[in-house]
């Protein structure tokens, strides 16, 4: 019969068993590894006497990696319980006591939980890089493709796709690095924190950590396991990126509403009504992944929220499912936007069209005649202004003015060269050319320097996932553990 | 006559105005300043032949600085233009027109924000030092004070007052850490960047940026106005930093609330009505701040979702507010928070109370009889419960185990003095002197090591600061700008 | 071959057709019957001359009920197209071509959220209902247990426990209110609103509301596939509840914490390596429960905020899992929460033990001196607060007042009766039967009301569920639909 | 000397005081004159010998109300107990007894929050009822004026500027039905609940009630005083009200962002550098008020989180600053809106170029194909789709589509009169008469009964004010009480 009550059960120990099942298994047992590796070597004479029984253990630890994983127990706790019981019911409650000696859950918990969210925390730079990858050579393609930027809703000046681009680039460039630091606070390790005191048992924590592929242990036992701050820190970076997302898909929608902006056949829907209909659904779904990406991020922060710095369960078991939805969700929104940008394309043709007949060039034409014509900024502005206001009435565009015309509203005699040039959306960019300018060469320069940043970034991703692996590797074959 | 509506005056432009005036005056000026000086140095034709104006236009700039700030002013829609005004009725439109060329509210708005932003990071790093040091302070005063921590709200083991608030220093350390970091992020200059891709004049951004204390120009001009990714990382830091208060806070009020720890009278409310009422009000008021830190927080995540990358109007001039007022909540939290710690104490006496009469040694009796007397862990840890049962029947607490309640319950006899030794809270904390453990020693050496840290991270606030001042003073005084 | 990128599929199309299929299947089904009903109804010569292939193709939706449902088709977009292949497969295109005539699956995923939504508010309604009677069922119990309040975590005034546990009643109860008005908001049908503007085909749109047990039609079509302020009434109340929950969770996890509440076995769990833990983990993941709530209630507004009104993926198909998210929790809370008032109980001896060593009645002291001995109330309070205070240097409590203790202080020479039961936590409360007051008579008849009031829900819920089960057993028997 | 430390005035009572002195004052004078006569008709023998003094007391405090209010006094704790220091140097402790007897500040400020709010959640009403007079407005001009809706971002379907109106305006109509919820689940009475448990004086909790124009007293006294839902569901409806106007205004930015929605001058703004700019401010801030509303809103529920049922400082005095501020915001944002609708034009010219230009009548064109010529709905949807396809590769328009061209692909040949009726916009709307449809005739019937039904919410708004205005002024005036 089981010991708990069936609400209780229904409504925690199952669900929650069933999440440590499929999310978190294979970290219980490199963790439970790496504790009795770091028991193995307690200088103790009851420990010294019982290597053989001691190996026995790991060995079976070893071998539940094959089986498959047990079903839910109504009589169990929860995972770890689970395998406890596997392994008495094989080796004896004495050969199992190496196990539990020294161990809290709440220590064991916090380290597979700080290793779950650390893999996360390495999907999501790849995949972050990923799409850098995919703006990049967009960008590339698109160095002197004028785009028209609008500030406010409305028109504002040209520049180019790429440069625009290079801009997202460079944001995605500081949220690897926010990634990055995230991962450095949370590379430490909890294990031999036992409840929050330590043990009198005199484990060599620096040795399970290694184990483990961590940094370093936590340097405060109680730290080790009531503090929530690297969940919290992961949440911030996992918004952050999210709210940048949110913005680049949004431009992606307008552009595409507008046909600047197409996405293939395999990411558009049709309508079951509307004949006539092409969704940019893809761009569409990207956009809610960043949303529910913001929304569960409160579920993480409401549960550190006014509670006791040693109530673990709140952020601890209880909140895991939020972790990981919340990255789910931002995940998923990556890879949609990804393939997006990967086989989508924009509209050249379409982009040169809305190019040839808005009046952004004004700025430039106020710059000219501040340069070259004399008039203070001020005058040259309201000069401009009031030429797009009368060519507005007389249906004319700003790239169709004459000379008389600014003539006519007691402007300087323009040069037609140097007029046609002050209107040219090309000479616009080429002109802007000074550091972090939309000009062709200044931007070209810009994206070499950001593969590069970029290539470090996969080498420094590289060599995590590189450490990672070979703990696991050397935790999956007992007697071959790093010392 | 107003050219502005008056329900956008009354709800938009005179408390942007207001605001600006009051938050942002100065560093408006710092930035007028530096972009003149940037167009003094421009290769033009014009500005060459202008020396003498422009060096009159920095003169009236710093002589604003000295002049009371102009009132609202319904003619004009905000804080630059007014400033505009004043200098244009002073030095005619002519002379005015070198600090208007190649500027645009985009740029110059972004830059004073990031600005006011990076002071209130060097705030923050300040006050977070100082509650740093209450507590270590604390924390040396209390290496030998047995504090019973509590798990799932019940008793679970003792450490020291030490260890608990050196588990709190440390996350303390990491988010300064992330302060610093985000003030890494934060500090690149926008100026130059025009209203998004830059200017046809070759102004020199890397000049402007070192003039105001950026560590460097943004390398992409859209980048520089549209990015709001630097107000996220520093509102992220901001809700971690308040969880993890709201965490330590609720400890202080919860041993507030059993005379664990004690407020002074300056601290403490009493009652219009209970005659007997001492409120911890300090902490209370500190939990609020904490919370509202939080829920502003989402004022400027809102700001930023699923909006254009180009609409700079969201996540600029109509948050700046939020971010301010999330500093004040925050600071104030702290504020209170510090001077609790300073100026309140814990009650030894209390404290050694609640430690005489718990069972919180339970596992270390279990070590033992694991440890000395060749029990497994599960038995050992099945008789050391049932030992608490027992004695809690005949109401006796764990303390009073005579070695025959042990042997009525099947264990093995017990030395007298190894039986003591088990169940002494002080011999519990003594014996735990592993790694990051509670053992006077061990916290000893690690408050040490923090002590240093923290002295470091005042080094380099210092450095932060230094530099911030010099460029203002350079500023201020026209003609001893940094070339 | 699937039209779909495999990005799309896997990550949008796939996991939103296996929520459909756990979730909205019959709410599909019922949907469709209700819709193809209506058409039947049409004045259209081609609808008249195919009665009988409409009756084939109501038999055939009906006999989808008793099948499995299918799994995932890579080459269909969702489960209604997975549902429109099978009728086609089995009846051809014609037949079929009256279910899809006038239908959008804008109106129609639309119906089936407010459908599922409506069901959702209903099983809160019958859970909320019940932890009412276990909270009457308590405070009848306690209508003479004295509760010491606590104010600003300080030992307040007494009350009974009753007292407390009717004032949380007295919120749910306005809570229930707000279910109640949710789900009339929500009961309103958007069927025959197609995409948004309505079909040319002439839909009795009455009909197919009341075909499905809703109030009426929306009474525009663009609001009813366009507007989402039903699912953030929805959230809104759900926000309310958990907070009102977490809060009073959190009064139960202290008393637990003190012994003066307590949860029988099933409802606790002990420690892996303390040995003496009894947690009170019901509580606990309850209150986490309600932390998660209020979290993923964020999810749902940050779906439709700053999207256009004809934005209907971001609070439809792509929220929808959010909202059952949001109502696992919180029933899951629900659930613990009723469980842990059912089968707990307030320990009495501990409670009174407390309330006989507190300063409490300091309150009625100063009553007492105003009402009876003539003093100002300021001077009644100051005279309380004195005594409080010499009393505590002498160690002694509130209650062991003497009549020269209040001489000493310069009070008046007390009767020693009124001095005794102006001290007496039990007088204190029973004096206190003012409208709304703890006394025991007045929280008797307060609980009757309570009792009564919620009968009335009762009732009022039993109307709605009869009015869905009805409506949904005569979709099932294809015609004997309601006219 | 003041017995509050410095940090604790600067941070905590000083900025409360400025606080309850803006925007509380009147509240405290009517709840104190409220409490004052109900005191003065106990029936202790000490209040009936005093009613000469009683009266004096209720004199003075009609008096404060002309007086200026007091600076902020750093011996003082708050507002409250300044006036009482005024109240005392005028008349002696003795009178002023009267105000203090079986009052606490516990259900004085709740009473004083509450009346506060319940006046924010009138004017919230008022100016909602504003917005739909201005959108009823704008809609009866435009009951014929072809809006093409976009869905998925993409030309979906014509229907009419009314239609789209009248449907935002449905919502509203809702919102309002919350807000008068919310304000009866608020508008009972705390006062004469004293600290929570009631007082021992029989004070007439409904007399109280009514001198303040409560509806009743709340009739559990901890329920009055601890209770926080009653500003969590006033909350909850602001959230849902800025969604609403959230995507409302997103629709007005785009319309403008294309020229079919157009401000007037001052409600747009230039830009410091591009001449040419005309920004839709109005519209742009209105967003950002929204925006900050959801943000705001957070900080109301995370002070209600995870605390205790008797804490009332979190949701109490500390959190109506952000109650104010999240109005504020709301009110701005509806204040513009209003604006915007009043003064700004739908630009028919370009509504009817857009409508002529897209393929959104193909549904109407499959309705036709299936009605007329007896195609199956899917077969008539295939063909209407590559019809389209197959025009946009000649460059053409759906709407010029020749009787040839459907041949070509296999259809029916069709009369030239039903073809042209098919394809046209205004046929489109004029068939879509169903109910809740487009068609003009449709729409003005809506229209009306919307006008009917806020004019009885205005009636409902005036009543409510007037019962409050009643309330006040019979309080200003002592002897003109009602009984």
């Amino acid at each position: 019969m089981s010991p708990f009550h069936e609400v209780y059960r229904e409504n925690v120990l199952k669900p929650d068993y069933r999440f440590a099942r499929q999310h978190l298994a294979e970290h219980f047992l490199n963790a439970m590894t790496a504790h009795v590796l770091t028991v193995k070597r307690l200088d103790d004479a009851a420990v010294q006497a019982h290597q053989a029984d001691i190996d026995k253990l790991l060995a079976a630890i070893a071998a539940l990696r094959a089986e498959p994983l047990p079903e839910y127990d109504a009589e169990i706790p929860d995972l770890y319980f689970s395998f406890n019981k596997k392994l008495e019911a094989q080796l004896g409650q004495d050969s199992v006591s190496f196990l539990r000696l020294g161990l809290s859950r709440n220590d064991l918990d916090m380290t597979v939980y700080k290793m779950r969210t650390r893999d996360l925390l390495l999907i999501i730079i790849e995949h972050l890089c990923k799409l850098r990858q995919a703006l990049l050579r967009q960008a590339e393609e698109h160095l002197e493709t004028i785009l028209i930027a609008y500030t406010h809703h409305q028109p504002g000046q040209p520049t180019t796709v790429a440069h625009y681009l290079a801009a997202i680039d460079n944001v995605l460039a500081r949220h690897l690095t926010q990634l990055f630091n995230a991962y450095r606070h949370l590379n430490t390790c909890p294990l031999g924190a036992a409840a929050l005191a330590g043990s009198s048992h005199a484990l060599d924590r620096h040795y399970t950590a290694r184990q483990l592929g961590f940094d370093a242990p936590v340097s405060n036992t109680y730290d080790a396991v009531a503090s929530s701050d690297w969940q919290v820190e992961f949440v911030g970076v996992m918004q952050n990126i999210a709210l940048t997302l949110s913005r680049f898909v949004n431009d992606l929608i307008i552009w595409s509403s507008q046909g600047l902006y197409v996405l293939p056949d395999g990411l558009v829907q049709g309508s079951s009504i509307m004949p006539q209909k092409r969704n940019p659904v893809a761009l569409e779904h990207a956009r809610t992944r960043f949303s529910r990406t913001l929304g569960s991020s409160q579920m993480v922060l409401y549960s550190s929220h006014n509670i006791s710095y040693a109530d673990l369960n709140d952020f601890g078991p209880d909140i895991q499912g939020a972790l990981i939805s919340l990255f789910i969700q931002l995940d998923g929104g990556l890879a949609l936007l990804t393939t997006s940008l990967e086989d989508g394309w924009f509209d050249r043709e379409k982009l040169a069209k809305q190019a040839a007949c808005t009046d952004t060039t004004a700025t430039e034409l106020a710059d000219v005649l501040t340069r070259q014509y004399d008039l203070s900024f001020q005058e040259a502005h309201r000069l401009a202004g009031e030429l797009v206001k009368s060519l507005c009435k007389k249906g004319k565009a700003l790239q169709e003015t004459t000379v008389d015309d600014l003539l006519a509203l007691g402007g300087p005699k323009f040069d037609e060269d140097i007029l046609r040039a002050a209107l040219d959306p090309d000479t616009f960019v080429r002109r802007r050319n000074g550091f972090g300018g939309p000009a062709p060469e200044v931007v070209r320069k810009h994206l070499t320097h950001a593969a590069q940043a970029l290539d470090k970034n996969l080498v420094r991703l590289k060599q995590l996932k590189t450490t990672l692996t070979e703990a696991q590797q050397n935790l999956q074959a007992p007697g071959k553990e790093r010392v």
